[in-house]
């Protein structure tokens, strides 16, 4: 399977996942204002693959005033910075990257090094999500049975990460031990993350998966086909309240109404122990169009439409939350802070 | 607003709702088959309007011998009658309409005027079908307040029966009281009749209605703006659970977490009191394309698809029935038979 993100010779290259699965495209990142661009508009999505990418468009946003750092001016990488930061309000992971780098940058300020620590310290927010993904999978994988039918919804998966994924790393992790699971993907409305990527991944991987549109998890369930719900994170606040993809906490709702375990996969850097409770989490609205068709795709009369790209999960309906530190249950606001110093 | 089904001149002409909101287009119905067809690929869809169009089908199907019904024969009747009751599995008023059409044809069978009592009679059941929707609505409309939000699933409106409409029927009743009444449309994967119909009969009404895809509802409903969810049902049966479109059970326990009355309207025609409960429904498969995209748009990985058409809402999640014969309150399996006497 393609990466999402490569970085070489000091160049970014992002996979287009708009285009996705029909067309494997790399956006070649020449500035930092084409980074900006291929995150508003989703071409690379998912808060920790978001981290990373705003990393290293960080460093891409700073070679545009040339390779020898002594020309580069504080103006201008505080722009690039402010530019990538007003991408994308809900996912948590972008600010924690900038802020990441941005002491880099301050720490070695007036050194003749400062491009290779810069690209250095981006590369290692890219290899340690996957280092969490990987930790978090195997502190994950415990949780699922031999034979277990899992939904996820949207695509928490290596396409939303640096590699191997958060809710499809628990899963990948699981078929890794030899345990046999069956995937169900909600397709995820609007942007059918879970039809076009899930399924994708796990159908590249060999991990059998079944599409199913949003309103078919409720009959699923009922049937006795989930014996567990996972999905990603795009930020968790100290009380365990969780932000994910819109149509998340419906499929909570659910799990709970069918008594389904339902647990969140993330890595500590989409923490937000700044926010008390989801209320102050900033959710995203987007453009009508995506909900009235699909791309060139428009079918629905023209009436007002809501979009929100994320919702809410109160911390009631989370089982446990799946970190690279450890399987955290509640209550979340002893044992979330807990588990980020231990 | 164009009606779904127009007989004239003993010709039926079926809207084809596969092609709304861009195009009005009517299939002139010339045999039964093409009848057939139209049900099968919804170009007619909607329990009441499937039963109505049977009903003309049957008719249609009977001219295919000539309008001197003196040359008809049993042998061909059947086999319309047969053709049409193969169309969809789901929705019991195919099976009514069918059963009372029969009948009038052999109470009388010989007579000279069989085509013009046959087309009276399929004219009854489309007259009784509005009218029936119009007595829900007046006993629906009681249930809603004026300045409510209310959320509905798929389409159940005027295109969806003789006219008028059930879910939205209720609805209309109640705007027409004077009530001021915002309605939620789910967009209705896969087959997306939300975002096609509901929101294209609404808007042509100058009802208010705002698009969400089906993953909103949820998030909608704790935000509060959600004070009643309203829908139809293809087959009641006598425990009082409801097949409707997929999505509709997922709908019934969100609205029963958040404390929402769910009402479902329906014609006593959709009523089967010989199924004992939901699960002897028998629920349609479809096309795995439908999910994997919609029409000419196919967006998703080439995986394999669940695609049910219908689901089951227990009982113990409606808060009522909406009937001609007047709104129904639990225990269901009393009060149906009692209604249905009364």
């Amino acid at each position: 399977m393609p990466d999402a993100i490569r970085w070489e010779n000091n160049q970014l290259h992002l996979l287009d996942q708009t285009l996705l699965p029909r067309e494997v495209v790399y956006v070649h990142c020449r500035t930092h204002e084409i980074v900006c661009d291929a995150i508003r508009r989703l071409a690379v999505r998912g808060a920790p693959a978001i981290g990373v990418a705003a990393a290293y468009g960080l460093v891409v946003g700073a070679m545009e005033q040339g390779t020898d750092a002594s020309r580069w001016t504080r103006e201008h990488l505080e722009r690039v910075r402010a530019d990538l930061a007003a991408t994308r309000p809900t996912a948590v992971n972008l600010f924690w990257a900038l802020e990441r780098m941005w002491k880099t940058l301050e720490w070695h300020w007036g050194e003749r090094d400062l491009l290779e620590r810069l690209a250095a310290e981006a590369c290692a927010i890219h290899e340690e999500d996957i280092a969490m993904n990987r930790r978090m999978g195997g502190f994950g994988a415990a949780l699922l049975n031999d034979g277990d039918g899992v939904l996820t919804h949207c695509n928490a998966g290596a396409l939303a990460t640096g590699g191997y994924g958060t809710a499809l790393g628990v899963i990948r992790a699981a078929v890794e031990q030899g345990k046999r699971i069956h995937v169900y993907a909600d397709e995820t409305r609007p942007l059918l993350q879970g039809a076009r990527l899930t399924a994708y991944e796990l159908a590249a991987d060999n991990i059998p998966v079944t599409l199913i549109c949003d309103g078919m998890a409720a009959s699923l369930m009922r049937r006795g086909e989930v014996k567990a719900v996972i999905v990603g994170s795009d930020r968790t606040v100290a009380n365990g309240d969780v932000a994910n993809k819109i149509g998340t906490y419906g499929v909570a709702v659910l799990a709970k109404h069918h008594g389904i375990p339902f647990y969140v996969a993330l890595p500590s850097s989409t923490i937000d122990l700044s926010l008390k409770n989801g209320d102050q989490i900033p959710i995203e609205e987007r453009r009508p169009e995506e909900v009235r068709g699909y791309k060139d795709c428009q079918w629905a009369a023209d009436v007002p439409v809501w979009n929100p790209a994320f919702d809410v999960t109160p911390h009631e309906l989370v089982s446990a939350l799946i970190t690279e530190k450890g399987v955290i249950r509640p209550p979340y606001d002893v044992n979330i802070p807990r588990a980020l110093r231990g």
